[in-house]
């Protein structure tokens, strides 16, 4: 007889990104089922650009492949800059191999690439390698700071602030770690505004039943979109002085940002500018990945994250922690050095890689601003602008009758709403209960990555599976 | 000023695989020290074959390199079989990518191929694609395995069993979960042979004081590089059924068997061949690498493992787990195909393939042999034969006045040997406290990776080392 050992019940968000393979599986059930009508199911659920059909970056492929069979580097088929960095990272390896282990921080002269990126992107405030961490894409670098940071001993537990909604990595996380998740709410009302009243609230309230040590804050926001102002993040990282909090900055769509008059403030300039009683005291720990951006190559787990102010202590507990991993894949590394350090202006690669580089972010831009149009067109839908990262979530009215037949279903409405959508259309999508949202209000995620011709299908599709939802429960 | 988290204290075994890392600092401050009596440090001390010179299986960086860089697909001078199987591997990835995200468990034709792949291994024995996890290296499926099989509730902590000595991240992970970590002894005096009445002792005793669920097994061992007899494995299993501990076997070195008289055999066939009793009762996972075997491709973090008659509810919670991580890295995922899929008979890569596998297992078995002769020509050293995977574990002798010296530097006697044999010669190796020991032996572990000549060249100089610490401290 099989035995089940009684398990600690793991308290994973109800529609985390697991999910996705729950309706993947479903999707399954629905191709080898009855007929549906639809042809085709378009998975709109995740960021998965190349999935979507978007093309890798010649540049960073070339480099990849010439890493990974160094018998290339002969090959008058590759370009001198292609070559140049492929040479440079495999010195940086164990026996010039992609195949050593490298220390489990990264291979040197990566992280110090990545400190020059972080340099020239935050007008020369000074990066040191030795702060970089290169990780199995941003998911480990979250995962592995929070282990160090919530200590589960002691009267009270840990808390960490986290932003409603959320990416839900995040609640996992904290879950797992058995620390507090404590909920700020941002302001939907004002195109998902960080408002720092809402964060003093939620710090006071926590304080009753927890030691809030960490705020999470995601910045161009996932699911929601939203570019924080230069302000908004001065006000930010004050209340995080002010109040002792460690910084997580979820900063991997930092090249995603479309709306005019929006702009990618990193918090390390900001911090740093805000002058030294700033910058020598607040904690921060900031992440990229390879996986978003321009690059979208999600499957190469490559990411990296940069550490300020971090006591040598808990420094030696994070490399220890890291190196029971060994090291992050090295090609998910090399994948990396491409994202930070990719032609110039005078490389022979340069034309070929901008023009790609803005094939996709322009594509980006304009499917954020149909998204968002078309979405303001369906009665009982309003969707902010989505200023940047991939997604759109917009709110959705449900009537109550469908409110009513979804707790019959035992499912949240929002749920029910995108279960109904997926049979329906083959569209599948997230429900916002997946990511949290204030009580009465619904939403779903959708990504803006499909081509411009299959967005727009899919987009009139959604119009009329909402037109006639609302129909049918009216 | 930096506040310091009140940390929980992170009780990672005190010379652990992170230990690597303090190693590798040391090795700095000596390179950038005084002047020291060697002129190049050799790193013994982890399986890192590349680094150590081994050259990677050309046919898998070939497919590897074709499925990073598709336009590669049309060149000529790779040949048909690699450009099969990137062509299979890729239609498996969405939008026929390496960087698209997979299938938490895995891309399934990779599956399907690791599942033909234990099939031809046992004999036959039915391998099922979907009781197969791809992982980010071993490491990645051990601890996730064990995050799920520990339960923190109720009134006793799970125990693991695990042999001492044991590779670290054992210890690591129980330790980390807030297990209770088991010994069982090896018996160095037969071989590092696994003997049931002391799993049966150690077993017994533990039930005092904790709940004992799973059983760690690791064959061929690491780091003592015993391989288990058939008899053994029937023994163990037996005791598992009896029992009702769920069986860990660690086989990430099935393919390094030097021994005249050893061969490997999996723990599910042998569960297979004892009847259904046994086979549709025991809870097996077994773990397989893409690091260590001919290919020792550590970098890129591959690995898969199979589990068997685990509980479906358990099975839902693993799947969840694993998708918090999103995917294992997909360049990694397919090398772990070549690994499990290699060139056959009749294909146009075999005859190199053969022969560049057969040329780094040759090499290892020389060096195995060499390695134990060696060792045990030299006084107070003794060594048992290196049966199978890649590392020497000898015991030395430590006079009492070095275990006083070491005492007075707060250090292992074996630490303090350790430190002295790199201050002195440049060879770098784990001292035996990092993996346990009965208490009042002392060993270290040596890889046996090094180019025989060079390999050679380090066994003398541990010996002259040995001998003048023998006298020093006589």
């Amino acid at each position: 007889v099989l035995r089940l050992p009684n398990l600690r019940q793991r308290k994973y968000h109800p529609y985390s990104l697991t999910d996705l393979y729950y309706f993947a599986n479903l999707v399954k059930l629905i191709q080898f089922g009855i007929k549906k009508p639809f042809t085709e199911v378009i998975k709109a659920n995740i960021g998965d650009a190349h999935a979507m059909g978007q093309r890798p970056i010649t540049f960073l492929r070339q480099v990849v492949a010439l890493c990974t069979y160094p018998n290339l580097l002969d090959s008058p088929s590759f370009p001198e800059d292609a070559k140049k960095r492929a040479r440079r990272i495999l010195q940086g390896c164990g026996g010039n191999s992609l195949g050593s282990y490298t220390a489990s921080q990264g291979i040197n002269c990566i992280r110090e690439d990545v400190a020059s990126y972080i340099e020239r992107r935050d007008g020369g405030v000074p990066a040191d390698p030795d702060n970089i961490y290169l990780t199995t894409g941003a998911s480990d670098g979250i995962s592995a700071i929070l282990k160090i940071l919530i200590s589960g001993d002691g009267k009270s537990r840990t808390g960490v602030m986290i932003p409603i909604p959320q990416y839900p990595l995040y609640s996992a996380a904290i879950s797992e770690l058995d620390a507090i998740q404590v909920n700020y709410y941002l302001d939907e009302e004002n195109c998902w505004a960080l408002n720092v009243n809402e964060l003093r609230r939620a710090l006071n309230e926590a304080k009753a039943y927890c030691n809030p040590k960490v705020l999470c804050i995601i910045n161009p926001g996932n699911p929601t979109g939203q570019v924080q102002s230069r302000k908004c993040i001065e006000d930010v990282i004050h209340f995080a002085w002010e109040e002792k909090l460690f910084l997580l900055a979820d900063e991997v769509y930092q090249d995603n940002v479309y709306s005019e008059g929006c702009q990618f403030h990193s918090f390390k300039k900001i911090l740093y500018e805000m002058g030294p009683e700033y910058y020598n005291n607040v904690e921060l720990a900031s992440f990229h990945s390879t996986s978003k951006g321009y690059m979208g190559e999600c499957g190469y787990r490559g990411g990296y994250m940069e550490v300020i102010n971090l006591h040598p202590e808990i420094k030696g507990q994070l490399v220890k922690l890291l190196s029971v991993r060994l090291c992050p894949p090295v090609s998910g590394q090399a994948a990396m050095d491409i994202v930070v350090n990719p032609p110039v202006p005078g490389e022979e690669s340069y034309a070929q890689f901008i023009k790609e580089k803005e094939s996709v972010l322009n594509n980006l831009a304009k499917k954020a601003k149909l998204t968002e149009d078309m979405f303001n067109k369906i009665p009982g839908v309003h969707c902010n602008p989505l200023q940047g990262a991939m997604y759109a979530f917009p709110r959705i009215f449900i009537p109550s009758k469908a409110i009513e037949e979804a707790k019959a279903h035992k499912m949240a409405p929002d749920m029910f709403y995108c279960m109904k959508l997926l049979e329906e259309t083959g569209i599948c999508v997230v429900p916002g209960s997946g990511f949290g949202q204030r009580e009465g209000t619904y939403h779903f995620r959708m990504t803006i990555l499909p081509p411009v011709e299959k967005l727009k299908i899919l987009l009139e599709k959604v119009k009329d599976f909402h037109i006639k939802f609302l129909e049918k429960y009216a």
